[in-house]
């Protein structure tokens, strides 16, 4: 299955005092992962807003392994586990060291929704397709 | 089975472009019901440095139903799902407008930890046994 | 010069590595005092709509004087420092341990910009002169 | 004067319900700066911890010019302003679109604090002369 990559530095703020990442905030690291991803498939912002379409989130999920720490480098991989007509789901693994040690792994299911009147609607097919072709990659 | 209620009023800060709230806020929801929770137990901050032990997270879960606002006034609701040697496992419900419509619900796992060497150790029986009241209450 | 004071309970969240509140957190603090005095003079977020405007920051500025650390209460005081056709000025106070501690003190600088274009507008008169009366009472 | 220059991606949860970058996150992306700065010295984290201190913030300012919006990448400078025995007051710069329009600048004064005592100290003089050096270079 294709796996999109990218880093993330951890930041001060990232941090709570137990001097670990709190929670939350792997849910922001998915969401860079996620926009990375899309930049990637050439589906920047002007695409989205010519569809006038959101990615709302329905479901999230983590499990965490190892902590992460003020400073470091963490390798966040994205891969498509399901594609339905409104609906996708990403997994995503977070790693340290060089990979070595798995720090989390989760998932997040988004639905297709109009921006204007807010309801659940089809993911463009163009969007769809890229999608495809990366799953399939 | 027993719930702990208390509310949230949503902040500018807490919502996004998409003016909702951030999906990843809820955690930080629960996570203010947990602290509340653990105050009407009257276990207190000093309780868990006494005992110098964290709760850190190792699984969390929501999953979402209606989008919250500005200004909404949520009431969150915590339950004890489970309870284990080491583990614990709070269900969470949000609800907004007097209750009527239900926001999002989720579960949160935590484990606790000795504070100092970071190992997974025996929850204190004092907490255990008001966690157990609580939840046969 | 009359104040208008609110409090909040300092979150997990909001504490960083060093166990002290994240100097960015304050400007949230002042943000939630804010929304309370406005909804304190019965100017809640229907109004702005009403008036399609938004209040967005130019200048912000925060001293610290005492670390705030989780679980603290804190009092939170604004005051109205200056009003002009289109600025208001808020001086903010926060304040610990029954008030006995000064924590931080700072001012934020809102200017009224039309949501739609975005550009500078004159306040609404109705929300000018809440302000007036709110400052000399 | 020596300016060191870093990049940083808006991210979907930087931004607002008035869909801009929340303002209280200016003060983020110059700790991001400033953390990349000290990178860039030779400084990292374990530098710090050798001399067991910390450098919280005493007083910081934002004035806002432009806003930034999701997927704007932001050019951010930081400069010396000022260094003391104890103090040092950086200066921080934040543009966008290849540094043509000027989003915000402000500055943050930190004062080195023992991190067992949480008293000020004087800053070693190895992060001293690095500081020297750079503002001189």
């Amino acid at each position: 299955m294709a796996v999109f990559e990218t880093t993330y530095r951890v930041t001060w703020s990232d941090v709570d005092a137990a001097q670990v990442v709190h929670h939350s905030n792997y849910f922001r690291f998915f969401e860079r992962a996620e926009e990375a991803f899309y930049e990637h498939l050439g589906l920047g912002l002007s695409f989205f807003m010519k569809y006038g379409i959101w990615f709302p989130r329905i479901e999230v999920f983590c499990r965490y392994h190892a902590p992460a720490r003020f400073g470091d480098k963490l390798g966040i991989s994205l891969s498509i586990e399901e594609i339905k007509e409104k609906v996708v789901k990403y997994g995503f693994i977070v790693r340290k060291d060089d990979a070595d040690i798995l720090v989390a792994e989760g998932h997040v299911v988004v639905v297709a929704a109009d921006k204007e009147i807010g309801k659940s609607i089809k993911i463009p097919s163009e969007i769809i397709e890229k999608l495809r072709t990366f799953k399939n990659s």
